[in-house]
C-alpha cells in the first residue's frame, strides 16, 4: 500500500484515558512515516470529517503528543452523533468517503463504543464498494464496559479506580461519624444499561460488613422492601449503611428509578437523580439521617487518580490500530485479551467488527451476589485486575498539568454539508 | 508539672487529615514520654469522655501510628454533639473534669471547629474552678475554613484541591462534548455559611474564558437574571458553561437556593440538592443539555488528592498542640501563620481560645470578583499555596491502604453518665 493519512476520530462520551489512545495512535504513526503521512484528528468526532474539519497533528511536538496520555478528556473534542442507517441513507456514509479521498485518507480509526464500532464496519464496507478502499479499524473506549469480545473497554478500568477509591474515602467518613450524625450515604454512579460501574464500588468493600453494604444494579430488578431491610440490617449492625446506587438502576416493570422523562441527542433517556430518590425512601421509611452524592462526569473524567493498567491499556489499544492497520486489517476492532487473572496477564488482539457492531455485553449473572445487592468472588477476580496500579498526572502549583491542543483545521478542499 | 495522661478528641465533620492531626499529637507525645503518660483518644469525640469510652492509643505500634497520616475520615470516631450552656447547666463539663480526674489527664487536646474552641476554652476555666488544672489546647480542623486567626483550618486545602481538581477535569470533559452534548455542568460543594470551598473551584481556571465560568457564593445574594446571563454568555462565547456552587447559596432575602420549596425533575421534593434544581433552571429558561453533580462526602474525604500543605500543617498543629501544652501553656489553639504568600511561608502560633470561641471567618470581600461569580487575584493569592502539593497514601492493589484502628476502650472507674 502506498503512503496514506491516516484519521482518527473520538466518539461518544470522552473518558479519562481517551486521549492515551489517541497518543498511542499518533506515537506509533510518527514511528512509521514511510507509510503513514499526516494523522488528521476529526474535530469533534466524525464530525470533524463530515464537516471537513480536519485538525492536523503534524505540527504538534514530541512532548506534546505525550501530554495527551495523561490528559481526560477529547483533546480534540467529540460527539454524540449516529449516522443514518446505510440502508436508507448512505448520503453521509458517501460524505466520509469523499472526505477521506480528498486528503488522501488510507487509514480510519474510530475510537468510541458499539455505535462507533458499526460506523467503523459501514465506512469500510462503502470503500470497498465505491473503489476508495480504506482501512477501518476499531478502537474500544467506554466507561460503561459494554463492548463484546475484549476482556475490558479502555475507561472503565479508571472510573471503576475513582468509584472504588471514592467509596472506600467516603465510608471511612460516614463510619466516623454515623454515631450522632449521617446513617445512610449513597452514591450515584454511571451505567445506564449495566452495572459494571456500580459492581466496581464493590472493590471498597474489605469484610462482610463493611462498606458498600448494598449495591444497586440494573441488571437486578428494583425490590423497595428487600433494599430497605438490607439498608435497615446494615445500619442496625454496624451503625451506618453505605449505598452505591447505578444510574440504570430499574423497577421490575422496566421504568427507570431516575426517569425524568428527557432523552438525549440518541434518544435514550436522560438520566439522573437516582441517589436523592433513594436518600427520600430511606428517610421517609427508615427515617436516617442521610446524605447523598451524585459523581456523574467526576468519574469518567477523574484522571488523578487513573488505573494505571487502564492508562497502559488505552495507549496498547490505539498502538495497535495502527499495527493492525499497517499488517493490511481493516473492519477490525483492537481488542484486550486476558490470559490470566491472578497475576493479571493480557495481550492485544482483534475481532471483525460485524462481531461487535452493536453487542452490548452485560454483566455475567455470576457475577451478582445471590442477594442482588452485591458482587461475588468472581467479579472481584475479573475487575481487580482493571483498577491496578496508580498512574498520576504531573502536577504544576497543585494543579494536574493537562495538555491543552490546538484546534485549528486545515483548509477545506470540498463543498460544504449539513450534517 | 508531674506526669500526667493526655486525652484527645475529634469533633464535627471529619476531614481529609484530621487523622493527621492525631498523628501529631500521638507521635510528638510519644517523644515526650517523660511528661506525657497514655494518650487517650476520645470513642467519638467528646462523647467518649462524657461516656467514658477512652481509647489507649499506647498498644499501638508506631508504624500503626504513623500510617493515620494518610488515612481520612476520624480514626477513632467523631460526632456532632455541643454540650449544654456552661452557665444554664454545667453538668456535662464537670463530668468531663470527673473522667479527666479518674484516668489522670492533665492535657486536653481538642480538634475541632468553632464550638470544639469553646468547648476546650470552658473546661480550661472550670478545670481552675474545680481544682483540677487541665492544660486546654485547641486543635483547629475544619473544611469550611472558619475558623478565625489562624491562616487556614487543616481540612480546607485537601478540599479545595480535591473541588479544583474535579473542576478541571469535569470542564474537560464537558468542553469535548459541547457540541452535540452537554453545555452546562454544575458542581454543587460544601459551604453552609461560607464560599471559601466553591471558591477554591476558581483555581481551576486558566484563562478568562475558561472554565469555571461561574461560581454561586454564599456571600453573594443570588440574582437569578444575572445568573442565567452570565451562562448563557459563556456557552454563546465558549460552547459550554462551567459552574461551581455552594449548597450554601441565598437568595436576598436569605432562603437558601436549596430550601427553594421545589419539587426536582420527577415531583419529588428536593432534597438539599441546589446543583440539580440550578440545573432545572438552565434547563428551563435556557433550553440548555445539562449535567450536574454533588460531590458532599467526596469532597472531604478525598484523601488521595490530598493536598502536601494541607496534610503538613494537620500534622503540624498537632505536634505543636503538644508542645504548647509541655511549655505550659493552656486556653490557647495552635494556629498557622503566613509569613509570605509567594514563595508560601508558614509557621506555628497560638491564640487565645477566648479569642476564637465562637467567631465565624467570612470570605473578604476582595477575594469576590466585582460581578459577584468569580473569585479575585487576592483570592489567588491566598489559596493556591494551600493546594500545593501532593501527598499520595500508599496503595496496595489498586486500592488506597488506609488503617483500621481498634476502637477498644479502656474499663471504666466511673458510674456511667447519660450524655
Amino acid at each position: 500500500m502506498p503512503m496514506k493519512n491516516a484519521f482518527y476520530a473520538q466518539s461518544g462520551g470522552v473518558t479519562a484515558v481517551i486521549n492515551a489512545t489517541a497518543c498511542g495512535v499518533i506515537e506509533t504513526a510518527r514511528r512509521h512515516a514511510d507509510r503513514i503521512g499526516t494523522v488528521f484528528a476529526g474535530k469533534n468526532g466524525i464530525l470533524g470529517a463530515l464537516r471537513e474539519e480536519l485538525i492536523d497533528t503534524g505540527p504538534l511536538a514530541d512532548d506534546e503528543v505525550a501530554r495527551l496520555r495523561h490528559t481526560p478528556g477529547g483533546a480534540f473534542g467529540s460527539c454524540r452523533y449516529k449516522l443514518a442507517s446505510l440502508d436508507d441513507d448512505d448520503r453521509e456514509y458517501r460524505r466520509l468517503i469523499d472526505v477521506f479521498r480528498a486528503h488522501d485518507i488510507g487509514y480510519f480509526f474510530y475510537n468510541g463504543g458499539g455505535d462507533s464500532q458499526d460506523t467503523a464496519h459501514k465506512v469500510s464496507l462503502l470503500g470497498e464498494r465505491l473503489g476508495y478502499p480504506v482501512a477501518c479499524i476499531g478502537i474500544p473506549k467506554t466507561v460503561d464496559n459494554d463492548l463484546p469480545l475484549t476482556d475490558t473497554c479502555p475507561g472503565f478500568g479508571s472510573v471503576a479506580k475513582y468509584v472504588a477509591v471514592s467509596v472506600r474515602e467516603a465510608a471511612l467518613d460516614v463510619a466516623s461519624m454515623c454515631e450522632t450524625s449521617t446513617k445512610v450515604f449513597i452514591l450515584e454512579v454511571m451505567g445506564r444499561h449495566a452495572g459494571w460501574i456500580a459492581a466496581a464500588g464493590g472493590l471498597a468493600k474489605t469484610g462482610r460488613d463493611e462498606a458498600p453494604h448494598v449495591i444497586v444494579l440494573p441488571e437486578v430488578p428494583f425490590d423497595e422492601e428487600r433494599f430497605l431491610a438490607k439498608a435497615r440490617h446494615a445500619v442496625d449492625r454496624g451503625g451506618y449503611c453505605v449505598i452505591v446506587v447505578s444510574e440504570g438502576a430499574r423497577y421490575p416493570d422496566g421504568r427507570f428509578l431516575s426517569d425524568s422523562g428527557r432523552t438525549d441527542a440518541f434518544g435514550h433517556a436522560q438520566l439522573g437523580g437516582v441517589a436523592p430518590m433513594l436518600a427520600e425512601l430511606v428517610r421517609a421509611r427508615l427515617g436516617c439521617k442521610f446524605h447523598w452524592a451524585v459523581a456523574d462526569y467526576l468519574q469518567r473524567a477523574s484522571r488523578h487518580i487513573a488505573s494505571a493498567t487502564d492508562v497502559e491499556q488505552a495507549y496498547a489499544v490505539g498502538r495497535h490500530a495502527v499495527e493492525l492497520a499497517l499488517a493490511g486489517k481493516d473492519g477490525v476492532m483492537a481488542t484486550i485479551v486476558r490470559t490470566s487473572d491472578a497475576p493479571y496477564r493480557w495481550q492485544l488482539g482483534d475481532v471483525p467488527l460485524e462481531r461487535v457492531a452493536n453487542v452490548e455485553r452485560k454483566m455475567p449473572k455470576a457475577f451478582v451476589s445471590r442477594d442482588g445487592f452485591g458482587i461475588t468472588a468472581a467479579a472481584r477476580r475479573y475487575l481487580e485486575p482493571l483498577i491496578a496500579g496508580e498512574d498520576y498526572p504531573p502536577f504544576l502549583g497543585g494543579m494536574p498539568d493537562y495538555a491543552a491542543l490546538p484546534t485549528a483545521t486545515v483548509p477545506r478542499k470540498l463543498d460544504s454539508f449539513e450534517a
